[in-house]
């Protein structure tokens, strides 16, 4: 592009508001204050009962690499007017502080923190919109595929075969090209078994799939000499059957090739992309087993989702393998995730942290105070999950009691839990602005998150569009412990008072 | 990232079916015929009656570059077995065809070419993925953008004053990091004034803006000496007034802060970011008026979008400035535009150019064959557009006579234009695979399309969330010239009595 400046980082990609907060730190020398930082999102997307975390390694990525260039200095003083002093404070600034995150694949829930930053106070901030950017894509692409995996099957997953195969086609659809690539990751991540795209093959070592497209019938104008080219050309074949006539066209050639190649080709089946599928599919279906064809697949694609899929599951369509491009790839049904990021803690002029609060006329916006950890507590007779337990910093759940779980709102709904595993979701990831944490490969963060999905009852992942109310998923405990249930109720009460007195001071 | 091949290119961000087709067209030596494919899109986005191009300037980058690296070679022959004639082939392989496009800017409509690939068969192949995911996701931003443009009011454009001032805050939850600098871009050539993304506005030259967070007031732990130390750090100041309690404490803490400062800075005004803005922009305005501050401005954010922007001006609200972050930045109304990229001309054994056309159950998803040019009919009496009008390459719609324009599904509904001017919609960006378009810069392109929107009749430019059907916009005529449709019907027949007959010779 006809850029000004060289592209050559990351540090601007951020609200200008985040520089405007960290100059007035600076002037006012508290920007190397101790600040604590939590991410989080206040409603479980999609209505669903869960949702699965991804794009740490994004994050890390950026956290680690994390330096204003040059050519940021110079385009923040030239054209933004921004003062020396500063851009040498910026000119040196690094990252030199704690990250803790729940890690890729794991299931997470509204209203805990995913990530907390435990840093100096304008580097904290510094980093805030572009860490927001990525953890309310990734998991929401990943939260998404978990469901259509759901929806396709998730018991037969150690196996490769290409039965329930789940595959991700939505490049063309995502919001640009970075969307495209880490969606692609986030969805195998997710449970998907491949991507048709081929730089996420590349960079990240997913599986990559597909056959070919219309186009190519276009090409050489008619279905048999198209299928036949192609199969002269790959050992593997799956024909696209739908640009002219499915039934009447596209399934006869494809079993025409199919038997005058024989053995030269692997006839792995057929793509259904438009029409009715439940019928298409069944009438393929026979015709294909007719023909001898009994082991040939058939796989579908044309706007699925999770939804569609059960439908179709449930009116018997014959479908085998499963091509999901839009619908996921830009999260249709509900395209942002809404996280946040919220200071619960900051160091005063003393050295000591003190909490902090935001109030909101809307109780579910106000933020929970405090330095916090968050366990999951784990029913040691059936290894499922009781809820999770969002306790201070300084307590920690004892296993050798019961513990009293209720709803941080409406309270009077709880539960005493006995015999449980109380396991910390969150990992070190930096420590004083060093990488601590090494980083799984993809395919075990996969199997991780398929793992985790066996230890969540069944009633949290029901997945409907239904009325929620009557048939969605059950609420997933996410509980504050009671001294930090307290304590965020006198910093209510206690911010509320100051507030108040502060204006009765300026109101004399 | 822990990727295993460096990211150096970006070739392979394609769907991997393209590959598979380039493939076989090679060994087919079908790779150089010359192709022509279009891009388009079958419906308007958000129920409008105009839609908004842009992209260009990422679609020329990605064409101009576009080769395939060593480590994407690599990376084909290891991981995916590509035979080595195909990757010779790839390892040469550079764009060297045409393009035409409107350009940014540009009022578009469904069902006419934005986009116009004519290239050898194998490169437009090739480049079609990438292309998409571009041309997807620009001209929905910038689409919905000048929608809230509108609703804000586009008629004092010309001056940059702040009133009617509309800023994109969406990085966050724009889907990672490409989406929220290219949306900025997007959503500055569709009307709006700033962002608040600095990459955006060091490498575009857009107007960045920003004040401070609810984290600076929760650092100072009130807004008193939060508004004090950000007013000493900073000349222009927009206070951030509902941390704690909008009417009782943030405003008051404004005007005291604005007092107190007096001439050393200047007092903008104040933003509103939770609530129900008509009641607190009013009392808040009547506040800032009673101490004097009738100048300063109240600037409101909070899920904005076009719909909630009519509500709050009808509802008389006194707002000044909008920021808008979530509904734009992720489309969320419509996170997909569907526009796909459809061969239409193609050359034959003999050298001859011949039509092809995909045929679908659904009528409006069957393509118009052959290589075409889009005329904008300018009735030259008052300016305004009677609508778009596609040819036939080798026609032209003659000035002097009276033009026949009628609806290519709806036949019957036609009407005569006369004293018109016929516009080609479309320039030459690329010949014979180099660039010949001088690009304009983006002012210019803001500029081309708030002005672009005079010439569009209001009825075309109806924003509602109300049934379509009672109060929408009127349909654009979007046209067939007769010898255009004539053809189009002819390719349908003769399509269909082809592949019949193909289907007899199978059944024998």
């Amino acid at each position: 592009m006809s850029k000004r400046y060289e592209d050559d980082s990351l540090a601007l990609h951020t609200d200008l508001y985040e520089i405007n907060m960290a100059k007035t730190y600076l002037q006012d020398q508290v920007h190397n204050r101790r600040s604590v930082f939590e991410a989080y999102f206040r409603n479980m997307p999609f209505g669903g009962g869960y949702a699965i975390f991804a794009g740490l390694e994004r994050v890390i990525d950026f956290i680690a690499n994390f330096r204003f260039t040059e050519s940021d200095l110079d385009y923040l003083h030239r054209e933004l007017q921004v003062e020396e002093e500063f851009i040498d404070y910026l000119r040196t600034v690094r990252f030199t502080g704690d990250v803790r995150s729940v890690v890729e694949g794991e299931i997470i829930f509204a209203n805990e923190p995913i990530v907390q930053v435990d840093a100096p106070l304008a580097q904290a901030q510094l980093i805030e919109t572009p860490l927001l950017n990525m953890l309310n894509f990734h998991p929401l692409i990943a939260t998404k595929a978990s469901r259509i995996r759901l929806a396709v099957g998730a018991d037969e997953l150690v196996e490769s075969s290409m039965s329930k195969r789940l595959m991700e086609f939505g490049a063309r659809r995502a919001h640009e090209l970075d969307a495209a690539l880490y969606g692609a990751r986030a969805a195998y991540i997710g449970g998907f078994d491949a991507t048709s795209n081929v730089r996420a093959g590349k960079l990240f070592g997913i599986p990559v799939a597909g056959t070919h497209a219309h186009a190519l019938v276009q090409v050489y104008r008619d279905e048999y000499t198209a299928f036949k080219k192609y199969a002269e050309s790959h050992k593997n074949c799956i024909f696209l059957v739908d640009t002219y006539n499915t039934l009447k066209s596209g399934v006869p050639n494809a079993i025409k090739v199919a038997k005058e190649m024989g053995d030269s080709i692997n006839f792995v089946g057929i793509r259904l992309d438009s029409g009715k599928l439940p019928y298409l599919s069944q009438e393929a279906r026979k015709m294909l087993d007719e023909a001898g064809f009994t082991d040939a697949k058939i796989f579908a694609s044309n706007d699925l989702d999770e939804y569609t899929i059960m439908d179709l599951k449930s009116q018997g369509a014959k479908i085998d393998g499963w091509g999901v491009g839009t619908k996921l790839m830009t999260s249709y049904e509900q395209p942002a995730l809404g996280a946040v990021y919220k200071l619960v803690s900051i160091e005063d002029q003393d050295g000591q942290m003190v909490d902090t609060i935001k109030l909101s006329e809307n109780p579910e916006k106000i933020s929970t105070p405090g330095l916090k950890d968050v366990y999951r507590i784990v029913n040691q007779l059936n290894n499922k999950w009781e809820g999770d337990y969002i306790t201070l910093e300084d307590e920690r759940p004892n296993e050798q009691e019961h513990l009293k779980m209720f709803h941080p709102v409406h309270t009077h709904v709880s539960k005493f839990v006995t015999n449980f595993q109380a396991r910390n979701i969150h990992q070190d990831i930096f420590k004083k602005g060093e990488l601590v944490y090494k980083q799984p490969n993809i395919e075990e963060m996969r199997a991780y998150c398929l793992h985790n999905l066996k230890h969540l009852w069944d009633d949290y992942k029901i997945i409907t569009k239904s009325e929620k109310d009557v048939s969605g998923p059950t609420e997933y405990p996410v509980d504050l412990s009671t001294e930090c249930w307290n304590n965020k109720m006198e910093n209510i009460e206690e911010t509320r008072l100051k507030v108040a007195k502060k204006i009765k001071e300026i109101s004399k």
